[in-house]
Formats: structure tokens, sequence, C-alpha cells
């Protein structure tokens, strides 16, 4: 059996591949992260082309990622926001950053920084936490097959 | 001036998506995170072509993400382990399978349930983290330029 793309994966992580598993999809979603609204603004922010950029824009609001509407200052443009959705991928985003400032560091120091706003420190990043928040790490966790699960991975799952 | 791909933007996400954002890698690790570590594995598991996955696999290995090497019981196969460095990467495929079982859910149940080992209880999944470990929302956190920051997230980010 030969599956021609990972999306017809039947797994939550390549379902959420299908949807924001593109590179510019997810520099569209730091974008938005980071408060930028505006069609001008993602593409001067990610020197993307119009084309490209209106094509992501389009999936991420057809999936409910992102929101758009009219500015209230003006009529003729429109906003991008994100929804509950997309604000549901946070944790994705913030873990990518931190990532790549860890094991991809630019030599220059941090890129970004991220602050809490209530008490200005930087922010400890993204874990994984036990259902009491306790930060467990990869080899604390099992995975099983869940009621969902195709054939094969109750196989493999026990 | 017009940036060919999202990998040439200078920014700890871009570089992050630069060597881990494809669909089939991140479908990869997500079997070594569940614990595959064969050629066979993965192709059997992912259902993907041969010259896909040795591609793909080289790609992990040379950025030390997955380590390669003798079956201690077969000196004739390979055996491909998460490093340091790929174990670093796990709350953002543990965030991209809580929002795909939350967003784009299978209409059966959960497909994969993940469990802390130690105390048999599913987990809570991926969150943004304070210095002292409290859960932060987005709009709770502000991005700043950091040191290593290129003049145009400057100017964006004050």
């Amino acid at each position: 059996m030969s599956k021609s793309s990972p999306e017809k994966v039947d797994c939550a992580v390549a379902q959420s591949l299908g949807l924001v598993g593109d590179r510019w999809t997810l520099m569209i979603l730091r974008d938005a992260f980071h408060g930028i609204r505006t069609f001008d603004g993602f593409r001067e922010s990610l020197g993307i082309s119009t084309s490209v950029l209106s094509e992501r824009l389009k999936t991420l609001v057809d999936a409910g990622i992102l929101r758009r509407r009219r500015s209230d200052t003006d009529g003729r443009s429109f906003q991008y926001r994100l929804t509950k959705c997309g604000m549901a991928l946070y944790p994705v985003l913030v873990g990518l950053w931190q990532w790549g400032e860890q094991w991809a560091p630019s030599g220059k120091g941090r890129r970004l920084d991220l602050l809490e706003k209530a008490t200005g420190r930087p922010i400890a990043g993204a874990a994984v936490l036990s259902h009491d928040g306790r930060v467990l790490q990869p080899w604390e966790v099992r995975s099983m097959a869940g009621p969902g699960a195709p054939r094969g991975t109750k196989d493999r799952l026990k």
C-alpha cells in the first residue's frame, strides 16, 4: 500500500501538517502572533510573492485559523486575525522558535526575545506537561492507540 | 527585495523550518518519538517511498537530529535514534498532535493517547511557560527583537 502524501496518514500530526505544515504558512502564522494583520504587512515582513501570500492566506481563512474582515479604519482593506483555533497553535510556534534559537543559533545572539508582558521576564518556552502541570520529557511519555486510531496504529502501539 | 524561500528569512522559526519544516520529515520524527528505529519500520508505518525516506533520513542525520548506527543484533542493518537535539523537538510534535486532535478530529475519538508512564494518566499537552512555570496565553507574551535580530525585525518589533 502506497500513500502518496503525508496528509493521507490517519494521524492527528498528519492532519495538522496537512493544514499548517507548509513553511510559508508557518511563517505567516509567526507574523500573525507578532501582531501583523494586513496583506502588505505580511508581504513586507516575509518578502513573499503576492500570489503565494494570497493563496496561503485563503487556505488559512478557509481552515478557520485566520479570520478576514474589513479594516475599521480603511473600508477598502482587510485585516487577518488569529481565531481561537489559530491561537491554539502557539505552543508549536514557540517550540519552533525555541528549538531554532538553541540548535540553529544566529551567532550574534538571540534573534527574538519573548517576554511575559506582566513581569517583563523572558518566557521559559514550550514544554510538554503532565495532567497536574509538571514538565515531562519524551522518555516519560508512552504513546497508545486511541479509539479513533486506524488499524496500522493499533498494531504498532499496543 | 525578494526572498525566494522561507528559510532565507533570518529568524529562528525559519531556521527550524529549514531543517524540519517538511511534512515527511515531521512524520518521521513523530515515528521516532513512538520508538520506531529502522528503515523498514519507518517505511511500513508511513507508506513512504524508499528514495524519499532515504533522503529525509540522511537530512535528519546530517542535521544532528537523528543518529545512525549499526544495529546491535544485526550488523547489516542500521538504527536511527533521536539525539538530544532531536528530543528537543518534542513540544513541537506534541503541539501538532494536540492541535490536530482538537481542531481536526477523526470523528471516531482520539487517534492517539499520550500517557505519562509513571502515573498512567493522559498528559495535559504542550504549553508555553513563564520563567516560573505558569502557562501563558499568546496575548500575555510580547515579542522583542533580540541582539541577533536582522534590521527588518528590529524595525518591526520595538
